[in-house]
């Protein structure tokens, strides 16, 4: 049992020192975290909503991946930013704004895919971007991403083999899986946009820039989709932007309503 | 990209034989998956729903261990059947008749101690189960068992720590939890009922005779349930039954849509 009084909820909010949206290191690798943590969410929804037992526990066992890395992460940003809070005051006991993840992982689960075209930009994302940060000075954060970088490398590759399954399967599935990379063509860019936090990071030599990445990140996925027969998709007018400043899309409520329901109806135990 | 037509679907469905309700050793190892899978869909709900992410992580882990375990029999009841049907072809093409879990897995998700007090009791079960099909004559189910065995430890353990936590916590969580151990109970005789499935499997040094597990399934829980300042409910005059044979309670219905919705959309193929 907890031994936390369930009244420490409201003075935690009310008192504590929240993280702020500055450009930190300790915001930086929140952005991260939140990554991980967010689209965990989404891929749990596939538990008993995928095609194939198989597929099932291969999606399970990549959010539990991703959630491995956010919890790896949020209690250093509790050291950096100073308040010493829990992975648990991360997830539950933050509001929306507070939250810094790209809206990619934020999006309503679609389709199967419209699932492994977001899986394949994130993980390829994420491949790059652990790659880089297995020598950041943080330690922390460098040891995170070794061992991610194994995790990542498979989630990668699973994505690859199904774009090239379904892109290069039936008529049927060719187009399904080209439709499913149209939508979730826009909100890519925004994975490699240089926010002040990050490159601030890159300076300190904690982080990468983001769009140093993206030349890497986005050849290896159109190798695979043309590989897949299909092409990539030009982003329309409109693209996602903003996720690192707390800025998000009508999802991520819903999402985080689900996330933190329970934890914030008995706060401060498990009940 | 699956190479079967999807018109395959209909055909297997309308021509294949189909698993019966038989006392066949195939319906023996049979009733044990569809225990596994149904669980493991009940768990995966815990997802994104827990109070801590620890604990979405370990649900979902041990969903995962269960389906590991279903899939680990399917093909095994597919050779036994004569039909040689796949994984899959058992979830996802089944009408809830032909489903021989019991009625305690297949129950909607509670609150969070009904989840702990179902845990107590179903991995309880199954570690006695296994235990002693570790021996059985049939070498791909001694090999399940063996390899399950080890996870429901695990699982056992994991319940049993929050029943204790949560029984010997304040005095709100002690009193949900014996609410939740009362909700339970009625679905708890089901596990030790002799059908005549597990009789002839049991004669046939393939099964267990279910009956030869309460004392020491029960012996267990009890002792948890009393260390945790909580007391054994006693099971008042309706209990769940016949789930082994097919029938189900309502919530049975929903589970399977919600299972089968995906592969039986889109049929023969991921799409």
């Amino acid at each position: 049992m907890s031994t936390t009084d369930p009244h420490d909820y409201a003075h935690a909010v009310v008192a504590a020192p929240r993280p702020t949206l500055d450009t930190s290191p300790a915001s930086y690798l929140l952005g991260l975290a939140d990554d991980a943590l967010v689209y965990a969410q989404r891929l749990g929804e596939w538990i008993s909503r995928a095609p194939q037992i198989e597929e099932d526990m291969a999606l399970g066992n990549i959010g539990l991946d991703l959630l491995g890395q956010a919890r790896g992460l949020y209690p250093r940003v509790g050291e950096l930013d100073g308040t010493g809070r829990s992975e648990d005051d991360y997830a539950y006991f933050r509001d929306e704004r507070e939250f810094r993840n790209v809206h990619l992982v934020e999006q309503e689960r679609g389709d199967f895919g419209d699932e492994m075209a977001r899986l394949l930009w994130f993980s390829s994302y994420q491949r790059q971007l652990y790659a880089e940060l297995v020598t950041s000075r943080d330690e922390t954060l460098a040891g995170v991403a070794a061992k991610a970088l194994k995790e990542v490398d498979y989630h990668r590759d699973h994505a690859t083999q199904w774009v090239l399954r379904l892109g290069d399967g039936t008529a049927e599935s060719h187009e399904r899986m080209q439709a499913a990379l149209a939508r979730v063509a826009a909100y890519v860019p925004e994975l490699f946009d240089d926010d002040a936090t990050s490159v601030a990071a890159a300076e300190a030599g904690i982080g990468v820039l983001p769009s140093s990445l993206e030349e890497t990140v986005v050849g290896y996925v159109r190798g695979v989709v043309e590989q897949a027969t299909l092409e990539v998709p030009e982003v329309g007018r409109w693209r996602s932007r903003d996720g690192r400043k707390g800025v998000h899309s009508r999802a991520m409520g819903y999402l985080l309503a689900e996330l933190q329901h329970l934890a914030r109806s008995h706060p401060g135990a498990t009940w």
